[in-house]
């Protein structure tokens, strides 16, 4: 077993190496990779069998043990992604800028590797696959700690992915994968601050907290998403029952569905009961204020209606629940978004100009949507073409966090003998 | 005596109003500020004064006291910076890329204030006003805590920055200042992550460890420069003593002073002596290793020279001491870089095409300078206008860091009822 830091010198090792390939080299090792996962995909399905089995011997529920299946199609799509991450616009050695300064020198600012990357994760083995593609696309080596439930299948995937950097003569240790389940050595990671450059905790709040409290190393965090719709007196009311719903409904389970639904005092009337109809076809719980609930009884729509307590509206329910309230008007809609919004995707519903420019102006999450589901807060609809995590901190990277986002960069001088004054 | 968390709260508040200024509000109050501390000179100077005494009375050194004094001149240019502040561009609201989706919906990225920024600081009063300038300009509140040696002058300047901001209208909690002398509140600040986004520790570092150690919130990490010239085979060794001169002698303090010298074996002995030669005009100590000792006594040049210990390659010197090696070529320059360079400043000096840019390829500093003097990675060099810290680490800003730096972004979609399908 390897100790972690002979893991982090390898890593760095590798990294620098990593950073003086071409795109091409890059791209060829992404594609051998993905060979390598066609290949070996029996071998992997092996694994993960075992780690299914053992998860559910441990009493897993049915919808983790999904999460955690592999199965050929899956495999097929692993390898699939790993070449269409090849695909992808390198961004590494793009110049930001360039100029000439009044001494003569022409200044710019070149993209570079970030350098290593240490990346936790829970749950699904494809994460292992995933950000390992994005690593190499953009020159960085990564050290990966997974989920102890798939630990066998991450194993099979690293092997692969190792194999694929192999057969291309690049350094095995730019994806390096710690196998020991003691729990210290995550802790050990997150202070290795002299060989990983940036943590990705991918994963919950306890995760991302552990990263903030015991790290030394800069964190990523993010992913966390109480996100909220405000439905204005001008909305679109025949139009915005169907926004709620596919902000709430399309996919219940990740960070940008729909939480909380803000309604102006002015429209609950009439929109209310409308957007309780059409979310009651989806089984949807609403957790409304008294006048919230006022409204739905009066509109024959209170069949799936609680009465909410205050905790409901600092919820990320990740599933089919949403509050519900009524407000004064903007300022009161803008107030609750300050007080309960984790600065993920909020969207406001409006024809009125100045309402829409108010928001736009003193909402400050990572994504503000005017006349939109807040679902598209993703780096796929963005046209980033990969999604490394969806930050929702305030340096380095806000929003959905594409390859820029695993580069930076460094200032270049090309002088020709200049000295300062 | 307010509390953290208060402080925390207020800052929030008042970074909320300063987001929505816009670029001549905040221009006015930068302005107030300026003429409030051209106004109250007397009773700042008076503060100070009391300062001085007491740290003189402590045993500070003269130097360290003339890091602390205020002089009827300082406190003007204190004012005139703050005016040269107002005069700079403002990021802030600027939309980074605006373009259609496929979906009709329009996406830009719109640059924003970060929020609430800590900044922990050490001796010199004038960083009271520098950092609550650019912070102002930007739209972020600010919580200061400056060193305990100035307590009184950077009080009296915090007076002077609330009054101007009373003058024109806007938040005193914009700039607090931490005044308790207790350092537990430094460990409590920099776990104030409800309130504060970002810490920026200006000092040695002690400070900064103690920052990524103690603390939850991303802390801005640079300013500490082991910054090299590699003197290449094909250099133009007539110019060569003069940048290297330029590099280590101009302003030998700071961070982007030369502290290691690495010269190729075959230009050694033609530009070693030169260079001893110019530097010992300044009585700069040399560091050398055996080989470049040997080559200065043979060149006649050895008066100002002892033998280095391999711990003089990882001396930061802000002085005038600068180690010298012998190196046999451009591997084992970028070697000896890669193994004893913080990431801040290093230049080459060759008249080689592919040694110039392998160099530029294969040192990721955050300044690499061809053929000029190490002394250019600097805000004002690079035309940034204004300097928040040189950053040597990863991620948000590298190098010198201007206003952009202490802005964010976030992602707006302009929408018209689009849904995900």
């Amino acid at each position: 077993m390897k100790h972690l830091i002979e893991m982090g010198q390898q890593a760095r090792t590798a990294s620098r190496r990593l950073a003086t390939l071409g795109t091409d080299q890059k791209n060829e090792a992404l594609n051998a990779i993905a060979g390598e996962i066609d290949a070996q995909a029996d071998l992997i399905l092996g694994e993960n069998t075992k780690d299914i089995t053992a998860a559910r011997e441990k009493g897993l529920s049915e919808a983790l043990l999904d999460r955690l299946l592999l199965t050929e199609e899956r495999v097929a799509a692993l390898a699939a992604d790993t070449r269409r991450v090849a695909e992808l616009h390198d961004p590494v050695g793009t110049e930001i800028e360039s100029r000439p300064l009044p001494n003569g020198m022409r200044l710019s600012r070149r993209r570079i590797p970030i350098g290593v990357l240490g990346v936790i994760y829970e749950a699904r083995p494809n994460v292992t696959i995933d950000i390992a593609a994005l690593a190499l696309k953009t020159g960085n080596a990564v050290i990966l700690r997974g989920g102890s439930e798939t630990l066998r299948s991450n194993l099979a995937l690293v092997r692969a992915i190792r194999a694929g950097l192999e057969t291309c003569g690049l350094p095995l240790d730019a994806v390096q994968y710690i196998e020991n389940p003691d729990r210290g050595l995550v802790r050990e990671l997150l202070r290795l601050d002299k060989y990983v450059d940036m943590i990705i905790p991918r994963g919950g709040t306890a995760l991302q907290r552990l990263c903030q409290e015991e790290g030394t190393i800069p964190v990523i965090t993010g992913g966390i998403g109480i996100c909220h719709i405000f439905v204005d007196e001008s909305a679109d009311l025949d139009r915005a029952p169907e926004i709620i719903e596919n902000a709430k409904v399309q996919r219940p389970s990740v960070c940008n569905a729909l939480d909380t639904l803000l309604v102006h005092r002015a429209s609950a009337a009439e929109v209310l009961p409308r957007v309780a109809e059409r979310l009651a076809k989806s089984n949807v719980e609403l957790r409304a204020t008294p006048e919230a609930m006022e409204i739905l009884q009066a509109g024959g729509q209170s069949d799936n209606v609680v009465l909410a307590g205050e905790e409901d509206f600092d919820q990320e329910w990740l599933g089919l629940t949403m509050g519900i309230k009524i407000v004064a008007g903007l300022d009161e809609a803008i107030d609750h978004i300050h007080a309960h919004s984790t600065e993920h995707t909020e969207s406001i519903l409006t024809r009125d100009w100045a309402n829409a420019n108010r928001f736009l102006d003193e909402i400050n999450s990572a994504a503000v949507f005017v006349n939109a589901s807040t679902r598209f807060n993703d780096g796929g609809q963005f046209g980033l073409g990969a999604e490394v995590a969806v930050s929702t901190q305030k340096l380095h990277a806000r929003g959905p966090m594409g390859l820029e986002a695993l580069t930076t960069y460094k200032w270049i001088g090309l002088g020709n003998g200049q000295i300062r004054a």
